[in-house]
């Protein structure tokens, strides 16, 4: 049979450790090809570059061309990708991460890395995130691992079956392997941030702010997100981006609005 | 009675007709505070700025300071005007626009204007998104005065009631006032964009990518807001940012995967 396509990128950028680390393994077993912003570009959320033009360059690393570099989102660079870059390349599946840090309960609607997997639903392909929860300098061997077994055995062995419009957000907690409970499926947490701004002068005595905050913890059980990671569970979350709020939606069909 | 407080944000930047005139319109019966990005921020999803620092000066205009101009998106503009710009004020509700072109259907996700809202409400302030379908140029008159008149109907007449977590998306189909069919309440459509890369080259022979693309109708009925503004009809849908896909979460609690 045939070597699976996976399409690769990330929010990190193109040289990120927790990218190559997941492209080596995934290379065992499907064709990669990689489409990543070029430098970091976390928190961007779901952005396309419509008002500037995109470019893009071969990124070589060890004397070889490793993928392509994108001047742009992350979501830019699965819709170049997919859409212009490898354009004769059918995917079977788009792959974002591993990215360095958590991307759980409300980060999720600020993430890079979920809005690059994202994207590649939107193109229908199945997608998916990943993240490692931790900002700390840590071993990305075991999440890089475990994520290719899974997506081996959705892409090879077919024991798992995604349709063209599956979006799963993984997150591995940041312990060594023994540690690791098991898998938990879960639902985005409904934990918040309580933010704050620093303000400092620049050398001229001008003000500026740098955000800050703390995660305000607001869920009790595994069964979310947020603390599946903290309990030690690998958690795998099922996204959509269909965002209407259908509870509200029956309730305000009885309101009467005069024009 | 006091006057209700509501901050006013954009993503078409502070200097936009849009904006100004739902402001004038608002001012009629509530305190405008104005934290918007000093320019142009479309399709910028839901970023926020983390990685730099970000920086506020007041806006002038007609030698009077009309707001205040973040370097930053309109998510930032919304944190930083509710968190610190504006502190000592307590918010009754957050309005976002009015964006010069429709959000609708996949728009929803790529769009600045309903991320400067949805930061609203995960700040616990009921926010509303509003936008005018259309690129050219046209009048925003009829929008602001309805939006301002509806607004009005939530914070003095209270005939309508919002939750801290209630986040409206409203899109005004762009035909004269008399035109207008209604007010719809609607949903999310799933149209969505068939992309394509228009390839140019530099004066230096360096290719740039622009994205390109045409909406790709896939709604059929006035109950989804992409087709309810076509047949002109003012649309309003309620949305939420919880983006768990609850009918995969079932299925994939079957799953059997070893670690």
């Amino acid at each position: 049979m045939d070597k699976p396509n996976i399409l690769l990128s990330n929010d990190d950028g193109i040289d990120a450790k927790g990218l190559h680390l997941l492209s080596s393994e995934l290379k065992s077993f499907a064709h990669v090809y990689v489409s990543a912003p070029h430098r970091q570009q976390s928190a961007v959320g779901h952005s396309i570059t419509i008002y500037y033009p995109l470019r893009a360059f071969e990124f070589i690393k060890d004397g070889k061309v490793f993928g392509m570099a994108i001047e742009g989102t992350p979501a830019d660079a699965v819709k170049l990708g997919v859409l212009f870059l490898y354009k004769d390349i059918k995917f079977d599946l788009v792959v974002s991460g591993i990215n360095h840090g958590a991307n759980t309960a409300i980060n999720i609607i600020y993430s890079g890395t979920v809005s690059a997997a994202t994207e590649g639903t939107t193109l229908n392909i199945p997608s998916i995130a990943i993240s490692l929860a931790t900002m700390e300098k840590v071993d990305f061997d075991y999440p890089a691992k475990v994520s290719a077994k899974i997506i081996k055995d959705i892409l090879v062995n077919k024991s798992i079956h995604l349709t063209p419009k599956t979006l799963l957000n993984i997150n591995f907690p940041a312990v060594p392997k023994e540690e690791i409970k098991g898998i938990k499926i879960t639902k985005q947490g409904k934990s918040n941030w309580i933010d704050e701004f620093e303000v400092r002068s620049d050398p001229n005595g001008r003000d500026y702010y740098w955000l800050t905050g703390k995660m305000n913890i607001q869920d009790s059980s595994t069964d979310y997100d947020v603390i599946a990671v903290r309990e030690k569970y690998i958690s795998i979350t099922p996204l959509q981006y269909d965002l209407t709020d259908y509870k509200l939606y029956e309730e305000i069909k009885k309101w009467n609005i005069e024009l």
